[in-house]
């Protein structure tokens, strides 16, 4: 991956794949009969490459990337499963504020089985299973060579959609309910957004932890359905936001405690529903922007009831000290998924059928679960 | 006073000054002459009364207080100075968080003389100069007595008008400064409302301790003398809100570093202007909102710049622990106005013309400086 992904960077933007194949390939052969007529290669890899960014159905192709030398520190993995996330498709649209150099290959999470290891790597064998941690970019392709650090094994006994999804939307909710206030049990949380997987992480996470939560979801066809569904999952509270038009949504909370953390990923009005449940003092974080408006906030929010509004960016967060203990936080997680305390839907996805998920997950095609790539 | 505010405050609302006076009247003679003929009391008080809350031109009202008993521990006050606040005009209007209870006497802050002390005073003597400390109730009167602890004793080579006006503008300046993020010599801070006092010690502290300061203003006639004004105290860039219409406001920063901490008493888009100064992962505080409008936040601030919002309220700082150390912070402010480091533009008016005074803090007589009553 290492020769690949430099290769890649250093060709002109404009140069076709076709080319950018060639060279690459050219590269390799030369390289492999001249230096090390005895490394170990991969085997060619099946990619999803962007040369533009742009809207990800038009700048994506799968095109086939030649062997790369497993180094003595290399580890070579067969990707089995990744997901793809909107933070994937805006990093593509070229709108996330980190921007990845192009030529790339896409995605940033997922899970692989180690495929061959470097003569100096003893730690992991072939037939384990390994996720990137901290995740990096370049996931949505067959094999991945990367230096044994990148990667952190995990147990083989769960299904490989969550291995392959743990590393970004659970370890948020889990990230936003441990960093910003010190939470007991007995406490309460409020989010809008709450069908999203982050938000049914954090109502099974706070179930597990006896952390009451206060759910607001939109008006939709079947919100009936969304609340039960939700209330299995471990939701205390659930109203959409039209039954939160009221003078004080908080005399609709009955004995939960007026909630002290708030979790925002729709902004507009859904966010100012969840500064009205917020108790004085208390802490909104915003994690996503879904209806594309902005958070508005009064004056005396600020100053006489003392909220504090705060944000959470995973990928930020991957820089701080905290997140050297992060192979720890994901341990605990997939415990969760084990133990069947942490569930989400997804749908598995065979990467032939790279572009139908992608359309899906860009919501061309209606609702879906969340797209998840099995190679 | 005790005896005083506590009559006042069992008397019926609707009861008149007439019958609350000569209750009072009587009450405190019966007293002197049954239970305690030798005790001291104080002069009669002229106060600043209100009965109802409401528009403060319409429910205040200046009447005469009787005398009332001090006792071992009490000191009577002969107060020198007192400002007219906008929180005080909150405070009599009853949208104010915390409603008095009414009958009540104006005024939150001010300094006075000791008149005279109770037996078992040691620490204070008629002639020193001292400022109820924390603040409290009912400042707006000529007499007040209350218990030795109330009061903080401080120098008397300083303008009244400063030592009556220290314990709400400028402490809310340095705890601004001083209690959300550490800033450093050569840091930087922004703020909006620079020409309103609190915005003016925020410069000259600032100066004092080598943070740069960015100051925005709204667009008037003789914005110009305003910046001139502003530089004079120690300002390093004054911008007037539509100078700020440009893609990226900080190309006009030069040599100034990007702000970390940010300041807002207006609300709208002088609270955005304030936001996009400001730098990764800085901090702003809201304190006011003159412009009546909310403050409106894009989610990539939250997420991608990590800005956080807080707010700050001085009443309810009053009651944290930190507060314990307020008269240290107000000798600090009393010092630098000695030293001629913090200054600020008021009006000293006879307590005689307290509704003129009063139309002019409600801007019913066009732009006024800083209303303080004289007694």
């Amino acid at each position: 991956m290492a020769l690949r992904s430099v290769a890649l960077q250093a060709q002109n933007r404009t140069s076709s794949f076709f080319i950018l194949t060639q060279r690459l390939v050219h590269r390799v052969q030369t390289q492999s009969v001249r230096a090390f007529s005895s490394a170990i290669l991969s085997p060619p890899s099946k990619a999803v490459v962007y040369e533009l960014h742009g809207s990800p159905d038009a700048v994506t192709r799968v095109i086939e990337l030649p062997p790369v030398e497993v180094k003595e520190n290399d580890v070579c993995v067969k990707m089995l499963a990744a997901p793809i996330n909107p933070s994937d498709i805006n990093r593509i649209e070229g709108v996330y504020p980190v921007r990845p150099q192009v030529p790339a290959v896409g995605g940033y999470e997922g899970v692989g089985e180690v495929h061959s290891v470097g003569s100096a790597v003893k730690d992991l064998s072939p037939g384990d299973w390994v996720i990137p941690s901290p995740p990096s970019f370049g996931t949505w392709q067959s094999y991945i060579v990367k230096d044994q650090n990148v990667w952190h094994k995990i147990n083989k006994d769960l299904p490989m959609e969550y291995a392959a999804t743990v590393t970004v939307n659970p370890l948020t909710a889990l990230r936003m309910l441990d960093d910003y206030i010190s939470l007991n049990s007995g406490d309460a949380i409020v989010q809008n957004g709450a069908t999203s997987i982050v938000g049914q992480c954090i109502i099974q996470i706070a179930r597990y932890r006896g952390i009451h939560n206060v759910n607001i979801i939109r008006d939709r066809a079947g919100s009936d359905e969304v609340k039960e569904r939700l209330k299995s999952l471990g939701a205390d509270e659930v109203f959409t936001e039209s039954k939160l038009e009221v003078k004080n949504v908080k005399s609709l909370l009955g004995n939960t405690p007026e909630p002290a953390l708030g979790f925002n990923c729709v902004g507009g009005n859904a966010a100012s529903l969840v500064l009205k449940f917020l108790r004085q003092g208390g802490t909104m974080v915003t994690y996503g922007g879904m209806s594309k408006k902005p958070v508005t906030v009064s004056t005396s929010s600020f100053i006489f009831k003392d909220l504090s509004l705060r944000g959470f960016w995973l990928q930020k967060w991957m820089t701080t000290d905290k997140a050297k203990e992060s192979r720890i936080m994901i341990d605990y997680l997939l415990g969760l998924v084990r133990e069947e305390k942490l569930k989400y839907e997804m749908e598995l996805v065979p990467f032939d059928s790279f572009h139908v998920a992608l359309d899906k997950a860009l919501g061309k095609l209606g609702s879906h679960p969340k797209q998840v790539i099995k190679f």
